[in-house]
C-alpha cells in the first residue's frame, strides 16, 4: 500500500513537471485498471487486424482548433469489399451522415471519418471522391459516406469550415495500424469533454480462447459532459467541476466507433453498440439532450466481407451464434470507457476561439484522488 | 369480349343461386388476375414447404362467433429448431404478443397463433403449455409466444373471452398442408374487412427459377376498413359502400403472415414484411388509428435453422444477398394483396353478437362492375 | 359512354400533336380521379398555407441533366422557427441527410432539399451556409441540414457533381406558393420513373370539416420502378413494359415530402409519412432492394412551432388526437398516389448521358387503355 | 477518517448479528451516496405524487418463490385517464407484453404489471379482466396490458405458472404510495442478481427548483448478471464473484419501470427510458446476450392525460421542451443505479427449487470493502 502510494507521488511529480507540454501516460499505465478483461497488444482499435487509423491535425491563427479522423476497417477497396456495421443512435442530436443505409443494407462501404459538425458535408464529399476516384470504382455512381461529427466551436471557429476535402483524403492517406495518436489530434484536436480538454481515445479488449478469442476495439471522439468518474470515483464532485444545472453545460457528444473481428451481422452489431453507451455511461456521461451520441459498429471478419457485384444469389456466411454475444458486450463497454478516458489523459491544455481555454484533465490532481480512494493497482 | 361476358353472365347466375351458403371460387376464379408473377399448387401458404395451417371455430349461441388460426413453419420441434424470423409494425394499435424478443434474437421458437384481441393471453400460455409439454424441452423455462389477433368484438362477444387453451392447441393439433381453408374459419370468423364479412385468406406466389425460385406464402386475418379496391377497380365507390368520415367506421385490424424457403436473416425478413402493407394498400386499406396491421415474416429454409442449445460458437448460415430480394418483395405485394381478396371471397354472412349482421361480399354485384370495367380476364 | 370516348379520342389526336414539346395536362384532367377525397386550389403542396417550392434545372450539354428543388415549410426562418416533423425510411438504401436529428428532436431546422445522390454534401453544405448566413443565426453553430435523394446517374453525368452550392440557394431562392412545376424539372431533371422519365409531381387533397378541414400536401421526386398501374389499370402489363426478371431493372427511389397544417407532433407525423409508402405501392411501386425511398413529413401548424432558444420550460402544444388521424392517413395515400402520377404526365423525354433517351409516359396510349377499361370520368 | 472506519466497523458488528432475518438498511443508510441530486421523501417510486405500488408474494412449498408487482401510475381509472408513455428496448430478451401498443400510440391504459417469464400471460389476463370489470368499462372491447417479467426459474418452479390471476389483482388492490418494499417480495420473489439474491428495489431523484422541480421514481425487478461494483467500486472483483465465461452464468433480466411527474410525450419519454440503461450500467451490468432489459416511462403529469373517447379533435397539451430534458435523464442514470442496489441491500437470502440457495449481498463484507476504499460518506 505504502509502496503504491510512493510510486504515485512520484509519477505526480514526475507530471507536475511534464504535464504543460503533453500527457504522454495513458490511463492504464497510472496502475488504473478498467474492467476484467485484457487489453489488446497497443491497447487499441488497431489491435483488430487490418484495422487502421489517419488523422489530419488542423491548429492554425488564434481559432482554427479542428481536424479529421479516418478509420479503416481494411487495406482493400472497402467499396468492394464492404462490411457487416450498425449505427446506433444513443441520443440523435447530431449530423452523422450515412445512417439510413446502413441500417436497411447492413454494411458500410466507405472509411469512417469523423470530423466537426459543420464540415460533414465537405468530409462526405471527399469519401465520395475517395471512392469515385479508385480504381475499380470507375463506374460507380452512388456511395453512402459515413461521416460522424462532434461539435468543436468553443475552442474551433466551426463557422468557418476550414476543413477541406483535401483534409479529409489526407487523413485516409495517413491512415495505419499499431499505436493510435490520442488527444489533440484529428477530429479530437478542438473537442472538451466534461469540461476539460476532450479529444481522440482508443482501447481494446481480447477475449480469452474459451470466450472465442476475439479482439473488440474502440475509438472515440469526446466532446461530451456529465459528472466526470474514473474508474467509479467520482472526480467531479471530488475537483467540484460539474454543472449545478445540468442543461446546455453539459451538452456535447460522443463518437464512438467500434470494431470486432468476430463474425457478426448487423442485428447483432447493433446490439453490440448499444453497449457503447453503457461504456460511456459509466465514465459519469449523461447522453444530454444536445448530444450527438453514435456508435459505428463493423465486423472485420474475412470471411463476411460483401463483394459488390450484381451476383443476385446466396452468400456463405458465419455468424456467430446470439449465445456467444455476451463477452463482446463485456469488452465493448470496458473498451468504451477506457477509450473515453484516454482521450482526457492523452488531451493537452488547448486555446482557441474567443481566447477560449480548455484545461487538460489535471492528472495530478486526479491520480491523487484516485490515491485516497486507493484506486491505484499495483503494475 | 362477347364471350366472356357471357361467361361471366353464367357464373353470376351460377353465383346468384349458391351464394346463400357458401362462397366457394376465389377471386382468380373469376378471372381476375392480381399481379405478374404465379402462384403456388394451391396458391396457400402451405405452398412453402412444410408450413401447415389449422384453424378452431368457435359459433355457439348468439353471439360467440371467434376462433384459432395456427401457422407452423415446419413440422419439427420449432423450440429446439427455430426459424429466422422478423415483425413489422404496419400500425401498432395491437396486442400481438412476442414482438421484442423476435426483434433482438431475429427468430421464432413457437407455431404463429391468431385469435381475437383479447384472447392473446389464453393463446400465449397455450404456446406455453404446448411448448413445455414437448419432449425435448423438459428443461425449458423460457419461451416467446408469438400471437396476433384482430378485433371481432362485433359480431363476437368478446369481453366473454370464450377462447380456452384447448381451442388453440386444437387448432395447432388441426394444422396441415395443402388447401387452406377460408373466410369464417379459426381466427377469421368473426372478422369484418371493408363493412363486408372478413376471415382468412391466402395465396402464394412461385419467382421464376432465374429469380431464385423461391416460393412466398401469405395467410391473412382481415378486420381491417378503407375504401374497397378489387385490382384496382373501386368496387366501394361503385358500390357507395364506404365512410366518409373515415374515422372509426374504417377502424379494424389485419394480420399477416410471410413465409418462404428463401434464405433471408431477420434484417431482410423485415423488408420483406414491409412489403405486405403494399399488398394491403392495393386493396384499399388505409391503415387506419384504430388498426392492427402486423406481419410476421419467417424463412423456412433448412439450413438455416437455428438449434436450440448453450453453443456460443460459429453458425454456417445460407443467406440470399441484398441484390436478390426484389422479386421476393413483389411475391410478398401480391400474395399479401390476394390473400386479402380471397378472405372477402370465401367469408359467408355471419350474425352474431346483438344481432349485427355482416353481409358478405356481393360477389356477383362485384364480377358484374369488373365486367363493366373489363377486368375480368380468359382463363 | 360515347360521349366520353370521342372526348378522350379527341384529347389522343390533340395529344398525338403536342406531346413532343409539353406535357401540359395533369392526370386528373383527363378524367381520371384518385380516391374520394378532394384536393385543393392548386392540388399541389403549396395549398398547405405558406409552403413554397423552388426549383433549379441543369441542363447543359450532352449530359448534365440534373437540378435542386427545394421545400419551405413556412416563409419566416426555420432555424429560429422550427417545425415538427419525422422521416419513415420505406426503404433506405439513400444517402438522405439529417435522419437522426429528426428521430431524436422531432422537428426540422432547414428548408427541405431534393437532388441526386452524389450531390447531397453539397446542398448540404449549401443549407448550412443559408442557415448560417441569415441575420439572426450569427451565432448558430450547429445546423441539421435535411436533404433527399435520388440517383440520376442514368441520363445525368453525376460523377461529375454539376450541382453547386449557388444552385441550391436558388432553388431555395425561387420558392413560392402557388402552381408547382412538375416533370423534368429541378430534382426530378433526370430522374426516370416505371421506365419512363419521371420527375417531379405533387397533388393536395383538402378533408371535410367534418374530418378537421386540414390540408394534405405531397411532393415527389419520381426515379423508381416496378410495375407501373394508373388509378388500378395494370399499365405496365398492356404496354408489356416491365422487367422479368425484378432485379437491377427496376431499382431506383422516391423522394416523398408530406406537408399538413393539421397540428401533429413527430409520432403522429412518422405514423403518417408510414402512408405515403401506401400511396406509391398504389401506382404499382415494389420498394425494390435499391430503392431509396423515404418519407419526410412536417407539420405546418402555426401554433406548434418551435422557437429556438434556450429556454427549459414548458410549451404549449395544440395536438390532433390520434383518433383524428385516420382521414389524414387516406389523404397522404392519395395525394402521394396522384402526385406521382402527376410527375410522370408532366415529364417530357429526355435525352441524355451516353445518348440515353428516356421516353415520356406515351400519355394518348395510356389514355387509349384507361378508355377501354372504362376509367375515363366525366368531368 | 478514523471515525467512519469505527462507524462502519459498529455497523458491520451490528449487521452481523441481524443479517440472517432482514437486510433492512438501503444502500444510503450505509454512507453511500449514488450521485449528485437529492432523492425524494421516500427514495421511491412513490414519490411521484399520485404513484402507487403492490405485491403479491408466493413463497409456498419447496419451490414456489415468485410474485407479482403492480405500479399505478394514478389512482384513476388508468383506462379512461391514460398516460403518456414509452418503452425502451434494452435487451429485448423477454417477454414483456403490450409494447408495440405504446410505441404507435405513446400512452399506457393499465397499470402496469411485473412477474415471472412464463405468468406474463395470466398477468395480462388479468388485467384485462380488472380492465372490463371497471364501472365505466363496460363497453370496452379492446384492451392493452403492459406486463413485464424476469425468470425466476432458478428459485422458482416457474414451469409450474402458479401464479393465478386472483394474485394479480390482489397485487393492484394492495397498492398504494408511501414507503415500498423492497428485496424479496412481489416480482422479486425469486430473482437474482450478480449471482446474490435480488428483489424489487426503487429510487427517486427530486430535481433543484431551477431545473423544473420535477421528481423521477424508478421501480426495478432485478434478476441480472455482470461483474458487481458499488458505487464504482469493484465489489465483485474483490470478493471474486463473477463469471469468467461471461456467457449463460451472467444471463438475465432488469425490468425498470421509470415515473415523473414531468409532462412529457411519448418521444422524450422513449429518450428518458434510454437512460435507465445507463444507470444499470453503472452497477456492473452489461445486458447480456439472454437478458430481457426493459424500460416502462411515463409521465404522471395531471394536465397530459389522454381521456378515451371518440372525439377527433384537438387536446391540449403541455410538453417539456427538449432543452429541459437533462436534468431529467442526470436524474433517471441516478435513480435506476440506486434502485439497483437497493434491491440488493433489501434482498435476503431464499432457498428454493432442487435446494438452489441464493445467498443475499454479504453487506458487511461489502461496506468492509467500501470503507477500505475510503468510500462511506459521513451522514
Amino acid at each position: 500500500m505504502k509502496k503504491i502510494l510512493v510510486k504515485v507521488l512520484f509519477l505526480l511529480l514526475t507530471l507536475g513537471t511534464m504535464q504543460t507540454f503533453s500527457q504522454n501516460e495513458r490511463v492504464r499505465d497510472y496502475g488504473i485498471r478498467i474492467g476484467v478483461l485484457k487489453p489488446g497488444k497497443n491497447n487499441a482499435i488497431t489491435d483488430v487486424e487490418g484495422v487502421k487509423v489517419g488523422h489530419t491535425t488542423l491548429i492554425a491563427g488564434d481559432s482554427i482548433r479542428t481536424g479529421v479522423t479516418a478509420i479503416l476497417p481494411h487495406s482493400g477497396n472497402i467499396f468492394q469489399w464492404k462490411v457487416p456495421a450498425a449505427i446506433y443512435l444513443g441520443n440523435g442530436f447530431g449530423k452523422l451522415a450515412g445512417y439510413s443505409q446502413v441500417k436497411e443494407l447492413g454494411n458500410i462501404e466507405t472509411p469512417i471519418v469523423l470530423t466537426n459538425t459543420l464540415s460533414v458535408p465537405v468530409a462526405s464529399n471527399a469519401l465520395i471522391s475517395y471512392t469515385l476516384n479508385q480504381d475499380e470504382n470507375k463506374e460507380v455512381r452512388s456511395v453512402n459516406p459515413v461521416v460522424g461529427e462532434t461539435n468543436d466551436g468553443w475552442l474551433n471557429d466551426i463557422r468557418g469550415r476550414h476543413i477541406k476535402e483535401a483534409d479529409v483524403l489526407q487523413a485516409i492517406e495517413n491512415a495505419k495500424g499499431g499505436p493510435v495518436e490520442e488527444g489533440n489530434v484529428g477530429a479530437g484536436t478542438g473537442t472538451r469533454c466534461f469540461q476539460y480538454k476532450g479529444g481522440i481515445g482508443t482501447a481494446s479488449r481480447v477475449l480469452p480462447a474459451a470466450s472465442g478469442g476475439y479482439t473488440v476495439g474502440v475509438l472515440v471522439q469526446t466532446n461530451f459532459g456529465g459528472v466526470f468518474e474514473l474508474s467509479g470515483i467520482p472526480i467531479a464532485k471530488e475537483l467540484d467541476n460539474y454543472s449545478r444545472r445540468f442543461t446546455y453545460d453539459v451538452d456535447g457528444s460522443c463518437m464512438m466507433v467500434v470494431m470486432t473481428d468476430a463474425p457478426l451481422e448487423s442485428r447483432n452489431l447493433e446490439r453490440l453498440a448499444k453497449r457503447a453507451m453503457m461504456g460511456l455511461a459509466k465514465t459519469g456521461g449523461i447522453a444530454s439532450n444536445g448530444s450527438g451520441d453514435y456508435v459505428i459498429a463493423v465486423s472485420t471478419a474475412k470471411e463476411n466481407r460483401i463483394p459488390y457485384t450484381r451476383d443476385t444469389g446466396i452468400i456463405d456466411t458465419k455468424l456467430l451464434r446470439n449465445e456467444g454475444m455476451t463477452p463482446l458486450f463485456l469488452a465493448t463497454i470496458e473498451a468504451t470507457e477506457e477509450a473515453i478516458l484516454n482521450s482526457l489523459f492523452a488531451a493537452n491544455d488547448m486555446v482557441g476561439r474567443n481566447q477560449h481555454h480548455a484545461k487538460a484533465l489535471p492528472i495530478h490532481k486526479v491520480i491523487e484522488i484516485m490515491g485516497k480512494y486507493n484506486r491505484i493497482e499495483k503494475n
